[in-house]
């Protein structure tokens, strides 16, 4: 295993610590590296909490701040984060508004975010996110993973909730961003996780994984390498067909790097996808381009549409001031 | 060669495309793919223009817009770009107060830029970027080679671009900043130029290669796999030993990925440079992590420190609008 760690138990902590100390002017780190925060509160917002296994970053802690996230909770890698962290979490930056999760689905997630919500003492709902096309069920997960579209439910929700909506209201707006946005992957090499010490899977060196989970999960089949316009028209033909956009309408197309593939390869990946798309009629009218949602170092992306009206427009292009997302 | 590609021959010009549809509301491409623009040029300010050859991205297209680069020319991948590119660039950008070329230590830039800049009617001048201070001379290039500090040269000159001023006082400042940068990087893998379809180097299973350069050029040696504290240390004392920061002032400690290690490897890098640093009495006021000067997936990572005083502090922190960096 090559990585530049000290040793495969302290990856975790001392990530946040660097994190912390190089972002220290908007977020701190609670004690006993349970969560990232907030630097600062906004009394009377509702909170947005979330969270999962580490090795996605920058996802979650790399978007709390201004117009995303109040606080996010990182499990080791791979791993949930335990009830005990994102009840402390919830405790601490719920105001009086309540507290709004956004969760990937995955069964230790979706566990330990309910078993924290009971324990809470205002009021919490929580927003279920799981976009992945890919499959009908997997590895981790009852029904759908959640993948690449958390990250446009916390940016949406993360906006609505700065104009003072309530903890109802964005329910309801994360769940109708949810039900607009579907994602599919594709990994060209794996990923190692530390503690582990060897790759979560291998491919051949002629092989790709069409509908790769995030942790390496299969996906719909491995096929033979093909070329990048081949594999944009499978990833957005499968999105396409499960979402069945409305004629007309603009879409947020994000092209989401897993970690080990470089940005010439992801643009060149948007100029496939979009291409293919306006072939359907659909054209972008946003985009992002870059890994923010990632599986360590493993090679491959993601293709994520979101159907986008006025006010998720608006939504998306509000400002917001985080570690990983940056625009006013 | 496992590659999101369609031909190599083809995979800068559509990775540009999907660039230039990305960012159309900050840039455009120019005719025939020779650089990506300002939408929106400036008049009676100084135009910035920097570029080389392509599979560093960010650099340099990410670093168009306000507060950053007027211009950027992409040569093929790890190739100069061509005098012709760069002076139909100086051209187009210079607006009457005459163009300053941010020009990384490669021969085969040197060169082209130094053969555009005799082609132009405007005043020219240019600011040489050798930040790296693992190798006197390298594979490309007759003395050190330019490399992460780049961006930092980019990013300070730019921002007092936006101030007005003149020509010759860019140029100075542009030789400051340089003067008061140092990088060196390690590699614990290497990259394929698609082109090429195969490794640029290899690297045994346990082995790390110390001082490598942004286009796989050997470091000082190589060496048997070692912790991120091991190789944070000589890291950091290489450059504290070569650029002898003065006592008691600030830096800027800017980690940069070469595009295979993850953000999770490279805060880690942040918590032990930053250690280090606090070990011989220099603190970190100023933070930049994630991959911006990259050598497509290659696995590693470098630290760039520039030594801060109250004015470059001021131009780090003004307001930037690019792909790549982002903030206000």
């Amino acid at each position: 295993m090559k990585k530049l760690i000290n040793a495969p138990e302290n990856v975790l902590y001392e990530s946040l610590d660097g994190f912390a100390a190089a972002h220290e002017d908007t977020i701190t780190l609670a004690a006993g590296h349970k969560f990232i925060r907030r630097k600062t509160l906004t009394p009377g917002k509702v909170a947005l909490i979330s969270g999962g296994g580490a090795g996605h970053e920058p996802l979650h802690a790399g978007f709390v701040g201004r117009g995303m996230l109040d606080a996010a909770c990182p499990g080791q890698i791979f791993t949930s984060p335990t009830p005990d962290q994102i009840a402390e979490a919830i405790k601490d930056v719920d105001t009086g508004a309540g507290s709004l999760l956004i969760v990937k689905n995955y069964e230790g997630d979706v566990m330990n975010f309910e078993m924290a919500a009971e324990l809470a003492d205002g009021q919490v709902m929580t927003v279920l996110v799981d976009d992945d096309v890919a499959v009908a069920k997997s590895t981790y997960s009852i029904g759908r993973r959640g993948v690449a579209g958390t990250l446009v439910v916390e940016k949406l929700v993360g906006a609505a909730a700065e104009e003072g909506r309530t903890l109802e209201e964005l329910h309801a707006l994360g769940q109708a961003v949810n039900s607009r946005t579907r994602s599919m992957g594709v990994a060209l090499g794996s990923c190692t996780v530390p503690a582990a010490g060897s790759p979560t899977f291998t491919l051949a060196d002629d092989e790709m994984e069409m509908g790769v989970g995030i942790h390496g999960e299969p996906g719909r089949r491995r096929v033979k390498l093909r070329s990048a316009d081949a594999v944009a028209a499978e990833l957005v033909e499968s999105i396409i067909e499960d979402l069945r956009p409305s004629n007309g309408r603009g879409c947020l197309l994000f092209v989401n790097g897993f970690g080990g593939t470089p940005l010439v390869e992801l643009y060149l990946m948007v100029n496939a996808a979009k291409r293919i798309l306006c072939g359907h009629g659909i054209s972008v009218t946003r985009f992002l381009t870059g890994s923010y949602v990632t599986s360590l170092e493993m090679a491959g992306c993601s293709i994520t549409l979101t159907e986008l009206d006025t006010e998720f427009t608006r939504l998306w292009d509000a400002p917001v001031r985080t570690a990983a997302l940056n625009w006013s």
